[in-house]
């Protein structure tokens, strides 16, 4: 039986709050090479925290341009697992996504620009609900869909298996509140969207969401201009690898020393 | 030199308590590309709690019937190193399994059913010692024989040398004790064998071995009915994703909510 | 079309102090991936602690004589990233080394002879900076070359690119100091590189620089002997799997029950 890639082997990227420390990661890589033999398979993060769909979304934002276009991103941070929130997969044009409705998938969309500006409808997106039994494992737990039905899904995906075969399209999907910044008056209003290893708080505000003279107000904290590197100052708001304003320390944390984390916001108006 | 796998390629697991701070799991995976280069590698875990043996057959057997039978499963922990302990490696039917004798393979033996039922001999697997040395690295420590013994074994297995070139067949392996519930009188008693990363504590009761009405009872606490998902009570009793009976605590951790860990006793009752 | 690797696929091992929490790994490989698509993607560590470049030479020197002599190796422990420091590429003979000129190659370079002694000048080995931009991705940022700069170069020289494409070549490059240890009269000091994940502290004493019958004071400690493997005694002094002296306690930490860490020194004594 000849089943290798004589083109190069499609990808699939996993990225869950799963962790290491238990056989759930390589259960769902078992599954998928049994459908897909030979695949590509890359780890984006399985350290996202447990039951944060806000982490997961924002880290599937920064990594999922950096794959070719016909990558395969399985997502699973699903803590209504078991409940009726669907199971999905959608083709944005660069990348097919496949996880839980829950919108864990948000910036991904907003970012292609595929979401209407009410939120309410896909465009230049198709997305469909992985109702197809012939597309997931034979008997599907209530607790681990990442291995019963999403794993399975990404590997007849990456082997070429047509969107439309999964299920019924869907036209509606749940997204995150307040992913985009908020304008009132002179003020942006963005949030901490992720803190990272070094300490460096990330947030949702780009380069274009700001004012030419901004300056920033975090925790307390004023800041009274854009630097250009880690090393301008000691305390740093700049444009950060992944294209987000973020705040930096030099040679320290963010977060430790200013006490930043997650869901804090971040005013910026123009210097008066 | 043309060396591609024309098939896919073959797949090699890999199970240590090394962590991931240090080199020992990419050495071992270079040892085994240099052997086998394309060969295909998948973490299950190497969070392994450092010389827990009954963990990391745990992680095992909920993990090695999601990979194809013909993949070879590589496991290391392996407080002996350097002792009179054998090196062995085992064809179970579903799997090949390399690593050290000292009862890491007593699920994944027991659960297919190749152990007899007083775990004197093997029936139905066929195990070799690991001892010819023309399939070890040139000079072996006394230290690592991950990556001296055990990594080669393995790559040169999934190569496809036959098992009985590796050394003389061994018939009896070590096993854990307990590893399989106690029935006494009505009561069948269990034991909580892992606790996950979500807190949920895993036990070795399976649905078969329970009454048709059972109550259980854990670190002093009485659940009188078995749930059939994650949000059915705050405290859930169900069979988890792996077969086994799990407790788990909605929105929660059954570990610290219940104070449960690894070693506790399950007692299930019929409700009377 | 056939980009199918008829001999085996490149070999591209990452060692990086960037976690495993981020997507920065993730993206890395999706950069590597799309330039050399079904090369093998191999993590050495990524839990390197934080800009801690000692700590990331020490394992790319017990790792890279593992792999093969074509691998390509991409470490970036980089606190200087958006700095003067440069960006180099190396060919050892055995290894091609991606990474900033900051000292990460150090114990590679000494560990293959490609140094002189006075560490002024490679003799052995060629080395490039990573200038052109053709073998960059179209936006460099000044806070991640890892994906901009190494990861696209890795990838380039996996595919084949001659090393003399990337720019001009280096003669001389940044070394750490006190990489080996020191004789005076008739001891040697050596020093504590790293403490593994079993609180083993490991030295860069190698047997060769040892007395034939020496005498160990470590952390106020005196070991009056070399033990042959860790079940010797309570603490052994012992050469382990990389080739270096290191200290450990039976059943438990070196470092924990000594006190020991990085940068602590041992002196070694002929004894009396």
């Amino acid at each position: 039986m000849v089943r290798c890639f004589v083109t190069s082997p499609p990808i699939i990227t996993l990225t869950t709050d799963f962790g290491l420390k238990d056989a759930y990661v390589g259960v769902m890589k078992g599954v998928m090479l049994a459908i897909a033999p030979g695949a590509c398979l890359i780890d984006l993060s399985h350290e996202i925290e447990p039951h944060s769909i806000a982490a997961g979304a924002f880290l599937l934002r920064t990594a999922f341009r950096y794959f070719p276009a016909d990558a395969v991103h399985v997502a699973v941070v699903d803590p209504g697992v078991g409940t009726a929130r669907k199971a999905i997969a959608i083709n944005t044009g660069h990348g097919v996504f496949v996880g839980p409705d829950n919108g864990l998938f948000t910036h991904v969309l907003t970012d292609q620009g595929v979401v209407s500006a009410d939120h309410s409808t896909l465009h230049g997106a198709f997305a469909v609900e992985l109702s197809n039994q012939r597309y997931r494992l034979d008997d599907v737990s209530n607790t681990f869909h990442g291995r019963d039905i999403f794993a399975p899904a990404a590997a007849h995906i990456a082997r070429g298996v047509p969107l439309d075969e999964f299920g019924p399209p869907v036209n509606r999907l749940a997204l995150l509140p307040n992913s985009l910044p908020i304008v009132r008056n002179d003020e942006v209003v963005g949030v901490v969207l992720h803190v990272d290893r070094f300490g460096n708080a990330i947030s949702n505000l780009r380069l274009r969401d700001l004012p030419p003279s901004p300056t920033f107000e975090i925790a307390g904290f004023e800041i009274d201009h854009l630097s250009s590197s880690y090393q301008d100052a000691r305390i740093n708001v700049l444009v950060g690898s992944s294209g987000f304003v973020e705040v930096a320390v030099q040679s320290g944390s963010a977060a430790g020393t200013l006490g930043l984390s997650t869901g804090d916001t971040v005013v910026v108006r123009p210097r008066t």
